[in-house]
């Protein structure tokens, strides 16, 4: 029996494929600092635990597919308050950011139509794009030139008569870029000259440092029927495991014809679709703690890596992800070894290869994404170990190799 | 802009679309008997929501991929009670049957390919299909012939070089029909032969009347590795709006396979998958009530029918569904007559229209689904109204098609 192209085409996850060797390495008695996934640490707020346990109806019935009604008005009120302006019939509730995402791939590409992406890129879109039979065209974005984006003369040159859309994930997982908003002005030029969609990844909107604010895509008036708004609640209220999602535009036939997607897996869970209702329309005090103790977090990982002898990496405006150069041949090989190899008074570090955040092949290969996820006390020492690791793999990688890495990246800096 | 084709040519949901003129009915102050939808009115086991209320965790973090292992292994577990043996590593645990269905099409078919369906079958297929891009090819069964499955001859008539897989959906929704084990037994023969990919969609296994035992086609050892079985307690449980489902295959590959696609969605929804562990793995108490209750209800549908004059229809042995062919011109006009312009003392009834369920164009026409979703009073009651209603939409219709009906049913019958 053959499984379909598509699915043995796929890859399995980069975040999840290396957990076997950090399972053999806590069975050998090894404690493993996990900073290779996006799962926060950080308690789900009492409010949303609270309304879980209160759920008080005796039937848990599907709700309707759009969602249920009270949390559309909720989202439609939390965009009000970071001057997005939608109305509940512009948003559409899916079960986590994910369905979003894949159902804005099948909304704006047929198969074997262009979408392109800056990379290095949350490596799910790749999985997506398989499912979907969508080409993604990546424009690479440089650590030393801190990932902005390049020209639109540059983008240009990557558009061809399949493309239809383009993904700016703002602020960016990965790199922790936050785009100024002159650069989305710019995306925003480029997506109605040549009549793209743009796909708005802005789910990481509240995780941002120093009073950076992200523009939203969806306020640009002259492509406000272009955009697709994908929203979560995930991160930002670290309920990762309620799958709360929307998608929202201000375009009716996105909505009209996503309800359609929507129905055809009847609804979301109706328990976490009631539990974040409240705190979603108003959640700046829990989120404010939130930024603070992230931002601590990204200065700890910044100066962590500064001290490192020839890692290069800019320092993060938001999300909670910082992309590393490190001094090494392949950062794949390094996060095994670190797991089945290395340790530093029985403890060790896992981190994220970078190779699979790249679609075009060799990119990417001595980078890794560090998600600080741990507390502040915790992430000391896991950046400590981390760096004591990067000092030891050097020593059995062959000589000539050390040489070169050093000349490049003495030429970097 | 434009909306892609995949999208664009999916129908919405036929069980949805009359929902506005229901509303319009209610606002109007007029009660609405809902027998058009699968959304069964029993409550959800207190096990079931204790647990919900017991979720002792502080972080709602994302589950395995896979699910949690907990769950897999209680539904290993359940499978055992109904002679399933399956390991908790060839279950992974889905948001709901629906997404087990959408993976099951993207792992067995490429876009172009064909999957049988024997017509009329649940309607969401045709929408899964279209975002896949997978040809439903549609074999007819009918009420006459109590929806028996067709010869294998005759349903080699439409095995094309395409034909890949083959969807049963036992106890079958929407016809109520329990497919007799040799009728199986000649599926299995058939995908044998021609090498297809079986889809047993067994969601509604608990649901049987009169010690009906519906076999599982995972049993058949010839095909065992070709099978991917369906579950989910959605129905079974009465938690509809949990969102939890299985996809089961004794074939490593789709299995291997499958876990990117669920990766890809990074995890179902952790709060209710911890929730249903206990009560999953010996349901008996639970569903043997569920069993006699929808019994009750379904001799109250049928003997209901057998006093309309002119409707066909075939006694339920499982699910809650029945198909009626009705007396009547168009099952979607007298859905919509029946919330626009009839009421009984203020009460009225809102069926299914059968079109939709049918993949080749112009069957279904005079036919309904009744889902028997009420208690056995208010189903009483709903079952006279529809009476009623038929009645007195026939006495607007145009006197030739009254007369045509007449001799076409007496012709039936």
């Amino acid at each position: 029996m053959q499984i379909s192209k598509r699915v043995s085409e796929m890859i399995a996850s980069p975040l999840r494929k290396f957990i076997p060797y950090a399972e053999i390495a806590k069975k050998k008695g090894i404690k493993v600092y996990h900073l290779n996934i996006g799962q926060p640490d950080l308690p789900t707020p009492k409010k949303i635990l609270s309304a879980v346990k209160n759920f008080k109806e005796k039937v848990v019935p599907y709700t309707h597919s759009a969602g249920i009604i009270e949390l559309r008005q909720a989202w439609a009120d939390y965009f009000a308050t970071v001057k997005i302006h939608l109305k509940p019939a512009e948003i559409l509730i899916t079960t986590g950011g994910s369905e979003a995402m894949l159902y804005s791939l099948l909304l704006m590409l047929n198969p074997g139509e262009e979408m392109m992406v800056f990379e290095p890129f949350y490596s799910n879109y790749k999985s997506l794009a398989k499912i979907t039979g969508v080409q993604l065209v990546p424009v690479t974005v440089k650590v030393e030139e801190n990932f902005s984006l390049p020209k639109n003369s540059e983008i240009e040159k990557k558009i061809s008569p399949k493309t239809r859309a383009i993904l700016i994930v703002n602020p960016n997982n990965p790199t922790g870029t936050v785009y100024p908003k002159k650069d989305l002005q710019r995306i925003a030029l480029l997506a109605k000259k040549h009549g793209l969609w743009v796909l708005a990844d802005e789910t990481y909107r509240e995780i941002v440092f120093e009073n950076a604010r992200p523009a939203s895509l969806i306020n640009f008036k002259t492509i406000e029927k272009q955009v697709i708004l994908i929203d979560s609640v995930s991160k930002r209220l670290s309920f990762c495991g309620g799958r709360i999602g929307c998608l929202a535009s201000k375009n009716p036939e996105v909505i009209a014809n996503c309800l359609k997607l929507n129905q055809s897996r009847l609804a979301s869970p109706t328990i976490e679709q009631k539990a974040v209702i409240q705190l979603l329309s108003d959640p700046t005090k829990y989120t404010d703690g939130l930024k603070r103790e992230y931002h601590k977090r990204s200065e700890i990982v910044y100066s962590g890596l500064q001290k490192i002898p020839g890692a290069v990496c800019r320092k993060p405006q938001g999300a909670f992800y910082i992309i590393a150069r490190l001094p090494i041949d392949d950062s794949e090989k390094f996060v095994r070894w670190m797991l089945e190899r290395f340790s530093y008074r029985q403890e060790t570090v896992m981190v994220a290869p970078a190779k699979d955040f790249y679609a075009t092949p060799g990119k990417g290969t001595d980078e890794v994404r560090i998600a600080y996820v741990l507390n502040t006390t915790e992430l000391k020492k896991a950046m400590m170990i981390l760096r004591l690791g990067i000092l030891e793999y050097q020593k059995q990688m062959p000589k000539q190799m050390k040489a070169d890495l050093c000349k490049s990246f003495s030429a970097v800096k």
